[in-house]
């Protein structure tokens, strides 16, 4: 089914068959469809699909496009589709709603999804809470297989997943079955001994990135959400779980590359200026605590005046101490994010690294002395640049590792402090070294 | 249960109790465990759980345990344990085993397992057939809802999920129903009304990545894989895809910032060595060819001799530069991997980039030219370093951007191309413009 079809399909109004059509697609493929057409086609086929499809593929449309249709909908049309949204997805989408819009959807909402949305709104944004559903299935202990597949059938049509299922005595969890285990089950048996009541759970309000590392370590299709009193309120599935690790990954890798507040759409979908006004509060920062490396060596101006040569290492030096450096932070924000290194491991990570560049250094500088010599036959000039090389080293991968750590033991991002940042103190470190030591071997 | 209980049960030789205590943990946590004692009491926990039990733990131990539990098994142990992992993992294992061993283990499975894992360790290492597995759930048309819980049952204990099921005929795919389809149907229905049979798919010989992301994309739980001829050899399940998406956002960060070959194991299990020797190769070679940037400053020693200042703009040039070709290019890297961006939009990418880089410049010249003319009251410098910035960010853009999108047209990987390589490039571009501006205005 080619867009083209489909457009052939509205022109000829066969809205039977277009329907048709569309609701053999994937909601992914419609909605790239749907972003594709114009304004008036797309809220036409929108309105001609079946309305628990249209809401599927509503919630895979990108910002844009959906702030477009949110427009364009009616008060009712709009409750009808958060309606048929999971819950999570519609509690997603309000939160980017102007509050008046929020205002008139949930007090056309029937109250028991009013007051689950409200609830989940409530949440914050990088809580577990943020990318829970409520909707899941309830077992009851005490009853049967067959019982479970009567629960399953009755609960099933709003769950999130079927496939693991939660046993919930007084609002407490009390156990884990999943749908496999009720399968290779007889039916007659009792729930409490199929389930496994050894449950893994997490707090409503434990850090999303938490939870989702945690369903990946232990290979999890959903996990339990609890408050603070131990009450079930609600599961986090491995696709929202999934969405968090690549939003994060992606977000860490914008952020060490000195993007402040990464743009929330696609590349193509954020403008110009909003791409320019992420990109120039680090860039304007850097700039100008660069200038503090260039008042450094405006300070040994004697030194390069007597020996220009002196100069023309200067851009070696730099970029040798910020790509080492960039290498142990990036190194520290990647096994942050999967919580292979923690904060307090920072001991233990500046003695490896100490080697590490130890090891790194000796040979950089080896290399680069006998190029040196070789160039210029002067051994002095050969040992001077080897052994700033070592130092710069040795201090760029003890900054590169300690400061993401420390960063991230005060409650701060330690991709903000990454690349760039590192960069920057890395060179005034260097080319202090470099100046003092060349002033005094040289006795400039 | 803590470790030390474990210990503990373990010295008082309550093998038991330790069985017992052992079957209620995750393997996950179990891996965490055996990872902590020393070898003898691994071995021997190990080999007191039960047999599936210690088959999955197995597949979560880091890969230095892996290999030394490898070394003690007897090979009777070693083929025991692979037959009760799954088909995939037991491949993925086998594949980083020495050949004499794989041929041993493989000469004492049987012979249908044998044959299962010689193909699968045949697909190419990043194809969809190095992560998928043979082991799924097929359902044969005209049959019913009935007989597939029947099937469910009866291939269930060793299917990889039970929850997405494949109707195959003849070996070919020919549609896809789900558990959740099956559990809300009548058990009277014939699967053929209950399955969809629009199948998406994927080639045995498609990029990994490209699988994964398309799940992603679809929220798939399983995708099945079929061959060149159209039949149906595996499926790959989600929680497969999200470890191939997390690996690719590691690597990529590691690329980025300069690590060639970044290290399989996390960090602390990596040896000082090792780090060094994925560290060393792109910081000799971005350092030898940093001194290139060094030779034009050379090439223009009679310019900062007469105006020694000069000197000091080097490092906020070169940061600045660096900073915003490494914006453009993370942007790139992270969009080619999710699939945003396509080599082909290369000319909308530098379009989108030169306005976002002027945008940009004209803020940071208007900053940097202001903080000089205030320091200096020197108009000719405040306009040399501000034109200098202007060309020097459009020209790190334009560059950040599109050597990514040409190194993956050319069907390399374009995280290689990133950082560090573009900073040097950017370097030598704005050193030259920098000091053949300064020699025109100031007539050096």
């Amino acid at each position: 089914m080619e867009k083209e079809q489909m457009l052939r399909l509205l022109e000829q109004k066969s809205y039977r068959r277009l329907r048709e059509a569309a609701g053999e697609l994937q909601p992914a493929d419609l909605a790239e469809m749907l972003e594709d057409m114009d304004e008036k086609q797309r809220l036409l086929v929108f309105r001609l699909m079946k309305k628990d499809q249209a809401a599927e593929a509503f919630a895979y449309l990108d910002n844009d496009t959906r702030s477009d249709m949110i427009e364009a909908f009616s008060d009712a049309e709009l409750t009808a589709t958060l309606e048929q949204m999971a819950l999570d997805d519609a509690a997603d989408l309000l939160e980017e709603m102007p509050a008046s819009v929020v205002k008139r959807v949930l007090g056309r909402s029937d109250p028991e999804t009013r007051e689950s949305l409200n609830r989940l709104l409530n949440y914050p944004a990088d809580s577990a809470g943020s990318i829970m559903t409520p909707e899941y299935v309830r077992l009851r202990p005490g009853t049967t297989v067959a019982d479970a597949f009567t629960a399953i059938r009755r609960q099933g049509e709003n769950a999130e997943t079927v496939y693991i299922c939660y046993v919930v005595e007084r609002n407490r969890l009390t156990g884990v079955v999943t749908a496999r285990d009720l399968l290779l089950s007889s039916p007659e048996d009792l729930i409490d001994e199929v389930m496994d009541d050894h449950v893994i759970r997490v707090q409503v309000t434990d850090d999303k990135e938490f939870v989702a590392n945690e369903m990946n370590r232990y290979g999890f299709m959903a996990m339990p959400v609890v408050d603070s009193e131990g009450f079930m309120v609600g599961i986090v599935t491995l696709d929202d779980a999934a969405g968090v690790l690549i939003e994060e990954a992606t977000e860490d890798i914008q952020k060490m590359a000195a993007i402040a507040a990464p743009p929330e759409d696609s590349y193509f979908s954020t403008g110009v200026l909003a791409h320019a006004r992420s990109r120039i509060p680090w860039l304007l920062i850097l700039m100008l605590s660069a200038t503090f490396t260039g008042m450094i060596i405006t300070y040994y101006e004697n030194a390069f005046a007597a020996l220009p040569l002196l100069v023309s290492f200067i851009p070696m030096l730099m970029d040798t101490g910020g790509n080492c450096g960039n290498q142990s932070s990036a190194l520290m924000v990647r096994g942050l994010a999967l919580g292979e290194i923690r904060p307090r491991d920072i001991l233990r990570v500046a003695f490896k690294e100490a080697r590490v560049a130890l090891v790194v250094g000796l040979v950089l500088a080896a290399a680069n002395g006998l190029r040196i010599f070789l160039m210029y036959r002067d051994m002095r000039l050969a040992l001077l640049i080897s052994v700033t090389l070592v130092l710069a080293i040795v201090i760029a991968k003890l900054i590169g590792c300690s400061l993401p750590l420390l960063v991230q033991k005060a409650g701060l991002d330690p991709a903000l402090m990454a690349s760039p940042f590192i960069t920057t103190i890395v060179d005034a470190c260097s080319i202090t070294i470099y100046f003092s030591l060349a002033t005094w071997m040289f006795g400039l």
